[in-house]
């Protein structure tokens, strides 16, 4: 299968792969589709270039793209010591108790308390642009909509490609008359961070919200081959897909990661919660004791962006360390509960593509 | 396109339409699709009895349908009246007070307050299918899951298919072991009661789970020919339609239906709510002054089914002859920001399948 997409990415399939992981990413991209990795774990601007170096070195030199997260408008700046203090005690105790309740072990005293993820903050996400502008990618997604026009010249400059998440037809066009490439119709049910509206009904209102000016992907659901074409049938020149990925035997390169991997395969569609937990926006994330722990009554509100990210980033490094699958702190989608075996991507990949023409096949049947 | 559905159901286009309109209903069994007729609004058997005798008349010999409301479990019992016992006052206050402050006008002391709608009594429930079983029903569906397995029995007896509603793949397969024909699959953006898991997950799990033992239809945002190919794509044996017939001609003809209409006419797919003010249970609402009311602080829970519904009967009352869209109580969709026009069932189902058909040549030509 191939739409007007692949043509101007470059790339074989209408597949795009959104992931924190290198490792995934670059499978993504030999795979056929499009690896985007994930850029907002980098606070050193120089861990990205190198993991970029490595991208460039193992894609076979097929396209891939990269995710920054930058708000659109009123950049909340200020090194995360000064952010720290905006944070209110009760929120520091309620985060401490919590972990503790929940048999998550302090920090060993030699380990030092790192920053936390600050990929949040606008001057480290422009950081990542810049980085990437160095790398030949193909694609700069902006999980967060519109990046600030300056930043999609800047792409276009370089020709580099700009896409932008949204989870409402109005956000579309305002991403494309800002100048951005590509939209991506963010789902209700999809991981991280999602509006109310479910696929099936954002992706045919932004494709004829955005009509010509921009080949929108489907994301939110897509975890196999049938609802991949589930998603070109409603419009979308693509399905971009990011919790699928983490069931696969590259996402375990990483360290941690492969504790994350259990508590993922266990979980059913229905183990999942949208909440402001874990960056200050709604998003969705794995269902644990710990996103249970902020819905008890007498929890605390949770703080906006940055300052939430801050407040629990301590948390997730305990949480981390702790490698207990019922406490672990991670976005994902529904289709959480399609992903109960890990394969490799480029498995992943053909499967897909099988049972996506094997619909096809299907649909011509019923004629 | 036909699937196993337009054998089983004897009908041409595998589209199932649930309405609470006799006058759709009858409409959409006439346009090559199944009619299916919501029976909880009527209290007295004999006017359902007389709906159906004028489906009967108007049908033009298609096969319909009907749907009632019947909890499986422990059927909660009793008059009205006594049931009424069961509300706290201070609900009934904050309903009054409500109406009030929304500027819903009294209503006038020759207007008898009725019953409010009992069909979510279980006895009530029961008399639907008696009175259905009377007439030449195809397929009996359960809006709350499986009825109980004696009525699944006392259906087949009449060879009348039986239907459930499911928002898990648990539930699905519980449905067909008690002997129910086919499941529809009611994703979290469909109106009405809903669960939390999505049609573009919910649906393909469903049908791995139940497997070749009974077909599924997909409900939840559909509204157009692409997403009736989505669903088909998804696995669906057909899509289950409710909220976009209530942008129809037909709906028109119940008395107070145009001001409710022109309501949904005017929302987007943002302006709904999954709320359990209407029935006790969490159902998909058109957002109105009235559904914002419940959420300020300070409003009380809604009830439990049947309570809540119950409680809020006198309200609904009022709110029909306020006649004002800004405080209607309706269920609905996310499908609601595509319906922006009134037209016949006949034009919008060969809309629907032109489109379905448009739909897979398209997918056709990625190949």
């Amino acid at each position: 299968m191939r739409t007007t997409l692949c043509d101007t990415l470059g790339i074989e399939h209408p597949i795009v792969g959104f992931t924190p992981s290198e490792h995934v990413a670059a499978a993504i991209s030999r795979a056929g589709g499009l690896g985007v990795l994930g850029c907002v774990r980098f606070n050193d601007p120089d861990d990205l270039d190198a993991a970029l170096d490595w991208m460039d070195a193992n894609t076979d030199g097929r396209p891939y793209g990269v995710d920054v997260v930058m708000p659109a408008k009123i950049p909340t700046e200020g090194a995360a010591v000064d952010l720290a203090e905006l944070i209110p005690p009760e929120h520091r105790d309620f985060v401490h108790r919590t972990l503790d309740e929940l048999g998550v072990p302090k920090l060993p005293a030699e380990e030092e308390q790192r920053d936390g993820v600050l990929g949040w903050l606008h001057s480290v996400a422009r950081s990542h642009v810049d980085v990437a502008l160095r790398h030949p990618v193909r694609l700069i997604a902006n999980a967060l909509g519109s990046p600030p026009v300056d930043v999609i010249e800047q792409a276009h400059e370089h020709d580099v490609l700009v896409a932008a998440l949204a989870g409402k037809a109005e956000h579309a066009v305002r991403h494309v008359d800002n100048g951005v490439d590509i939209v991506v119709a963010q789902g209700h049910e999809a991981g991280g961070h999602t509006g109310e509206i479910a696929t099936m009904v954002l992706v045919p209102e932004v494709v004829d919200a955005v009509g010509a000016r921009a080949p929108v992907l489907a994301a939110g659901g897509i975890g196999s081959g049938r609802q991949a074409a589930a998603a070109l049938a409603l419009g979308a020149a693509g399905a971009w897909m990011g919790s699928y990925w983490l069931a696969t035997t590259e996402y375990q390169q990483l360290p941690g990661n492969a504790v994350t991997q259990r508590a993922l395969l266990e979980a059913g569609s229905s183990d999942t919660v949208r909440s402001r937990i874990y960056t200050g926006k709604p998003a969705r994330l794995l269902k644990t004791r710990w996103t249970d722990a902020w819905t008890v009554p007498g929890a605390p509100d949770p703080l906006p962006m940055p300052l939430q990210n801050i407040l629990v980033s301590e948390a997730h490094q305990r949480i981390m360390r702790a490698a207990d699958p019922s406490v672990v702190s991670m976005p994902v989608g529904q289709i959480v509960g399609r992903m109960n075996q890990v394969r490799p991507v480029a498995d992943v990949m053909a499967d897909l593509l099988a049972e996506l023409d094997a619909t096809v096949d299907r649909l011509n049947g019923l004629r």
